[in-house]
């Protein structure tokens, strides 16, 4: 593999996944993982463009800001890409109007969003939520509808909490995908325009941007092909057969954000 | 299409799905489809052989026989091909110890089953069992195993019960497919195997056997793989959409179990 300074040259903008590389998530809350925060101050001090890109679909993007600056991240809510929000856009652009399978946490980024009648399923990772009942009701929305939609918001495999590997909204939105015979539209990560809208944000182009995540698929493997470079952290969900995945190869692999931000100080040009 | 005098030649066995053929099912019991039991009787005094090959994977086959022969059907357990006990011979057969998710109805079949430190997972049509808790412990135990086995009694996408339609086990196996990136071996229709043991029972060859269901997929193309002809049936999860399916033409559709007895009893060699 290249030197670092050849593969970090000409970066001006970092993209950071939330879960799994500022902190871990259980049940009762959320830990910060060892040197992030000061890692977040770090970046924001320097020349380069930082921008929080997450599929966190369980929590409200006030509240999951909440939770962060609680922990002690410098981070504000029109700082973040997040699946909701950019959900609610194309229900309002397409008139689109869900039947919900989402945790209850998320409620409430749908609150001006006509729910009546519904043309269309949105899913999210619902935790409990994802009942036999739950998963049959939108099942039969679903198969009722002439054109079904399916919204899910990312497909992620897993994630990881302190008591263990997760199962994520990835799986279920495979289950409704072959029960109704459908494809489902994701928003989030991998999804290039989820990528290129936070690119937007904070206006840098692809080629000039680094993902730092812990998913080899959706964040590493997905940036890249939208043309980004992109790390994975040894934390999260990370598992070492990551490092010799069929597919994707990461541009490098650091042991955590704190890592991955001394590497970008030193060789990213200032 | 040929006449029915055509598609029928040479038939000497029959094999019959149960649910949605012989009976409806829903939450309270069942109900027998008008004109099945008849039909099923009709067909043993023929000189056909006939063969139940079912899916069913809520009810130990005491049960389900049990059900039938109460709703009035001439049928006992030694005359049903059922996935339950197939499976019970394959995790024997390989020393494998299996995490069970399945429904509480059917657990009764692998009473004499090691399931001490499991190395494989089955899942069948396990309804409201299908609890997220439940469905993130069988994904926990697949990617605790070196070499994760999963075992899925059907694949079906839905059934329908007298309320609506109902997501089978084929969803669910789709979830844990992807969650940990592995493909389950499936044990019942429309694996070949499946209709293959069905069909030694009776002794009868794929190319003298019929098999009459009401899913398109599973029975009528995997019967049709495995070589032998079908009919689908317009009860049960039949939909009009199914009688122009993109990959699988039936030999013929009928209203009912009992038109293809009818069709049979006229039209195959006395």
């Amino acid at each position: 593999m290249a030197a670092w300074a050849e593969r970090l040259t000409g970066v001006r903008g970092v993209l950071l996944d939330i879960s799994g590389v500022l902190c871990d998530s259980s049940a009762s809350g959320a830990t910060v993982i060892a040197g992030s925060v000061e890692a977040v101050a770090r970046l924001k001090r320097s020349p380069l463009k930082v921008r929080f890109c997450t599929n966190e679909s369980q929590k409200s993007l006030r509240e999951l800001v909440g939770v962060l600056q609680q922990l002690g991240f410098d981070i504000s809510e029109e700082e973040v890409t997040a699946p909701a929000p950019a959900t609610c856009q194309i229900l309002k652009e397409r008139g689109l109007r869900p039947h919900l399978l989402i945790h209850e946490g998320v409620r409430s980024e749908f609150d001006d969003i006509d729910m009546s009648n519904p043309n269309c399923v949105v899913i999210a990772d619902a935790g409990e939520a994802f009942s036999y009942q739950n998963m049959n009701r939108a099942f039969q929305v679903l198969m009722e509808l002439e054109n079904p939609v399916l919204i899910s918001l990312g497909k992620g495999r897993y994630y990881k909490e302190t008591s263990g590997l997760m199962l994520d909204v990835g799986g279920y939105m495979k289950a409704l995908e072959y029960a109704c015979g459908i494809k489902a539209e994701v928003v989030g990560k991998p999804s290039p325009e989820f990528f290129k809208s936070a690119l937007q944000a904070i206006g840098v182009e692809a080629h000039q941007a680094i993902m730092i995540g812990d998913d080899i698929v959706g964040d590493v493997g997905g940036a890249q092909q939208c043309g980004m470079r992109a790390l994975q952290v040894r934390t999260g969900k990370f598992r070492p057969g990551d490092e010799h995945h069929p597919e994707v190869q990461a541009d490098g692999y650091v042991d955590n954000l704190a890592e991955a931000v001394d590497l970008l100080l030193k060789y990213t040009d200032k």
